[in-house]
């Protein structure tokens, strides 16, 4: 058990975000999961009407641009494309002809911020969504992003978009996507940002228990709920596929690489190799990321040239699952 | 080819030793591989005179401690063991009881330095061999330390000591030992020490062009100039135990793990499965020094959980080559 210095010296996440949501119904979910009345302000759902600004380096964004891919919203809501480097004034469209989001017409994304809250103070971080005639941000809550737009925007899902979040397992499906949370997703960010020895431990020990029990639920089934991709799986896949480029040095998550837990790896890759998630990585984006922010981690500023990727395109034979 | 810039980025190591050797005949040496005659001053072979001085985290002193282990030189020549953390006053005995060794009664090595030069200005390193009598360095140039303990000590070695040197490959073995040490014992620090992207690039892509080479090598034989043990080696083993542990992460040696390279994963475990070689390897120490001593690369001083070592033990199969 950590005691108050040790707690002291752990990695915490802000997750103090703009709630806001896009529903169908005013002030209502068409989630009955967790009840259907919001205590947030809701805006419209209304193609054309928004713009999502992720990075390809960012594993949070990664999420939203998978599931926008997978559902095919790509003609309902924009979608601009932050730079993997950013400055203390955090991201920017440095990738963008100009420097400037062809849409919203800014240099850094904090501006929708801004627009909207002129004296915000908080993070500036992706996926944001930004309502676009008025330029300002309605929402940065990343989880809420992906569920709504798989519950709220479903008129407008393409024919055979798949069912991230099947009814009938959606308890445990919550239960699996918290421990990913906690311990993967976060977990890795708990190693790296650790301020002592033994805060960074215990998010160690942590996370390969959690990847441990993963990896034999993986043995027996192909995908997180069974035979069909859910949003779980995108979450858990956004930190696999940048483990061995960044978490494995940089966050010190060395116990071993991915490419040495048989499953996870075959599930990762075999993910990787499905329409909307390899193709929506950027390893180069990642790796510069991770190793030129962080600069409290990696002074010198040198990108790894590794790991070898070539992997990633190999059979995984999980069709047999 | 880099221009003068980029040279001037790249890790150079301060190869200026104290270069005087211990020999059986006064400013001779008994190899005449590059000549009998020797330009720099020498002391005599004398069993119980001289106290070798090294680390467990160190991979040029992993070369000393092993070689006299493998020559049977521990009652002849004794061994003190400097701490894996030091400070810019470099190595100390904090490992000892009392901080002190017990030997040379010396807190700091660099007590034996300024013993012999008052002023001495240049590193402090290990191995350093110091004449116990007087307290003084005798030499810390570390090739010539393991050379001489096979030609010079040769009348002191166990009976059925390795030929570590055999002649009739010599030619070859220095060939080899240089591209070694060129760009694998050095080159990953060449790596982990860049001043800038291209530097590092440059020396990660001869790394692994060398231990490509070297994998070729060991697939069709089990050691490096044949059927038997030699220096090269020795030479070999001490940066190929510390890759997956240190130079992997650390020094952002990343294409890929010792572990996914068989002949070299194999060759390593046969030889740290040999007598005089695993069990000199302390895998504690080595992460520490490096993690905690290297502030500019890793200024939060955290050392990695990492890897799992348990593969070092598993069988090899190489007694078939």
């Amino acid at each position: 058990m950590p005691n108050d210095s040790e707690k002291s010296q752990s990695y915490e996440r802000d997750m103090a975000y703009v709630p806001d949501r896009i529903t169908r119904e005013h002030g209502k979910s068409q989630d009955g999961f967790a009840g259907h009345d919001l205590e947030v302000a809701t805006w419209p759902v209304e193609p054309g009407r928004y713009r999502i600004v992720a990075a390809r380096a960012c594993p949070w964004a990664n999420r939203a641009i998978i599931v926008r891919r997978l559902l095919g919203l790509e003609g309902v809501i924009s979608m601009g494309l932050a730079a993997p480097v950013h400055d203390e004034r955090s991201w920017t469209f440095a990738l963008d002809p100009g420097g400037t989001d062809p849409v919203l017409g800014y240099e850094r994304l904090e501006q929708a911020y801004l627009a909207r809250f002129p004296d915000y103070a908080k993070g500036i971080t992706v996926p944001t969504i930004v309502d676009v005639p008025s330029g300002q941000i309605v929402t940065n809550d990343f989880p809420a992003i992906t569920h709504d737009l798989f519950f709220e925007w479903r008129d407008h899902h393409h024919d055979g978009a798949p069912d991230l979040w099947p009814d009938d397992c959606r308890e445990e499906m919550e239960t699996v996507m918290e421990q990913v949370f906690r311990h993967v997703n976060d977990g890795v960010y708990q190693c790296g940002f650790a301020g002592s020895q033994d805060a960074y431990a215990e998010a160690y020990r942590q996370l390969f228990a959690t990847l441990d029990q993963l990896e034999e639920r993986l043995t027996g089934q192909r995908y997180l709920m069974g035979r069909t991709i859910t949003e779980a799986d995108v979450r858990l896949f956004t930190t696999l596929v940048r483990f061995d480029a960044v978490y494995h040095g940089h966050f010190k998550c060395n116990r071993n690489k991915l490419t040495e837990m048989p499953a996870l790896w075959g599930y990762a890759r075999d993910l990787f190799q499905t329409p909307g998630f390899g193709d929506t990585v950027d390893f180069e984006q990642i790796k510069r990321h991770y190793y030129v922010v962080h600069e409290d981690l990696n002074p010198g500023g040198i990108v790894p040239e590794g790991p070898d990727l070539a992997g990633w395109t190999t059979p995984h034979g999980r069709e047999r699952l």
